[in-house]
């Protein structure tokens, strides 16, 4: 048994925003990135290729906040992070703040299988994409216009930084388990539009956006990424798992459904487990998303 | 019933580079730390008083690496990171990369209480330094001698990056509970001596190197960083507890005497509980710690 799921993003959505038109092309592209991941699984391939492949679509998909149309920062730049992580070593890679990187889920996975360390930040990652032969791209290439008037919006104060629509706290991330039993998970954001400081979200955070363990599950979250911090939102569903002897449904189900919306705290994860169970929970309106496991026909999901 | 716990870093710290004078300063050291946290909480103050006092004296303080006194990157500059969490709130503040900021533990309080974010990261977090009128000092406030030494030492070759000697992987950090039956938690360091590509360890990692929750327990670890952000290890504690039913004492033992080794991880952490139950572990052969409770004498080790 081998599947992957995969999300773009929880958040309110509101369904006045979503045209017949836009949402066909959502559906198109969360397809695109299940189809690609699914396809390295049932050719053998690991699910840490399937993970990277999915997510590195949903990157170089405008219509999602990472990558290619990640959300502006209020003084109008892309700032990126990633980050992905192996069940069966436990291995883990996570970029912060790149600024010139076309898929930073790759740099992620460079910095976990060719450096030492785990988390890299800013240019110092970038320096080493670099030495590795990573190519850039011009800050231009992020650039949408739609991400743009998102900022205009932000900087008009016609919404504050808080609000949960999709079109500031989205996020792409997915979780697979491949023919030889293997977890994996990553997940990549341009973070909340508008943001200042060099914030850090979850995204990036090994234990807060993403986590994958062969002996628990592999997880990739979204939404407000400030409480999934503080929660320690993916390995608190590992842990659930390991300690608590919590199925993965419960155990998300319990996390998302009750102590989150407790806690005042916004979205959504993907999970799966070595057997196949797959879980995708959302406490917003919305959460973009897919999964398919062999034999089964690939769905997408808006609502 | 309440209590504050420190440490100054695990690691070899081999006897033969620690004459009597050198042991003296250190234990004056901490014993200047656990004395001033200890005060804190005698007069009633909050655990994340005691905490942010006793981790800033230890970053004020050469000897320790954080603040004053941190190790140089491999470039030969200092980047700090510290992090710091509440208990009864579950708020949390983390900052990376700080070049120009004396107590980092002090922004990493800043940011939890004066701005919506949990963390920020280096020119960003200083630029909210600034805007909050957190002063500012020279870069070179934090050069000391001994540890130029250490990064020539690096250059040179005499060792590499992954050895675990206290010389250059020590890290600080506190854990209280105080008289209102509040935990907190706070972590501070300048990392690994040497260190590139603005590397961050687990140390201003929510869930890694820094967790508190009033319903479990305060965490602060050290060691080696790569491996606590992998495992998780500050929240794998409190989720031993939160799920697994564990006592503090078997929670820490498990993790830093079984699991760790077990992976090839070194390092050790502090940890208390509502209860005041006090532990600290470490599978090094030393680490700079002490521990107080209401009633008790203030205790510090190295071996």
């Amino acid at each position: 048994m081998f599947g992957i799921v995969i999300h773009g993003g929880a958040g309110t959505l509101p369904r006045a925003e979503m045209s017949g038109d836009s949402e066909r092309k959502y559906r198109a592209g969360l397809t695109e990135a299940i189809d690609a991941g699914y396809a390295v699984l049932q050719e053998g391939g690991t699910s840490l290729d399937a993970v990277s492949r999915a997510v590195m679509l949903l990157e170089d998909n405008p219509l999602f906040n990472a990558g290619r149309g990640s959300v502006f920062t209020l003084d109008g730049r892309n700032e990126m992070d990633a980050s992905i992580m192996e069940g069966r070593t436990l291995k883990a890679g996570a970029v912060c703040g790149l600024t010139r990187i076309r898929n930073p889920v790759g740099l992620a996975r460079a910095v976990m299988e060719r450096s030492e360390h785990v988390m890299l930040a800013g240019a110092g990652a970038e320096e080493f994409a670099a030495s590795q032969g990573i190519s850039f791209v011009p800050q231009s290439y992020f650039h949408t216009p739609e991400r743009w008037q998102q900022l205009e919006r932000i900087r008009a104060g016609e919404f504050g930084l808080s609000g949960h629509t999709i079109s500031h706290v989205g996020t792409v991330g997915a979780v697979a388990l491949d023919t030889h039993g293997h977890l994996a998970a990553a997940t990549s954001t341009g973070g909340m539009t508008g943001k200042r400081f060099q914030r850090i979200g979850d995204s990036p955070i090994i234990g807060a956006g993403t986590y994958a363990d062969n002996q628990t599950c592999a997880v990739s979250t979204t939404g407000h990424g400030e409480w999934f911090l503080r929660t320690v939102q993916a390995y608190d569903i590992a842990a659930r798992l390991r300690y608590g002897g919590y199925s993965l449904s419960s155990a998300v189900s319990e996390a998302i459904m009750q102590r989150l919306p407790g806690l005042g705290a916004a979205g959504g994860l993907i999970a799966v487990d070595q057997r196949a169970q797959i879980v995708m929970r959302y406490n917003t309106p919305a959460m973009f998303r897919g999964c398919v496991r062999d034999g089964e026909t690939a769905k997408v999901y808006i609502y």
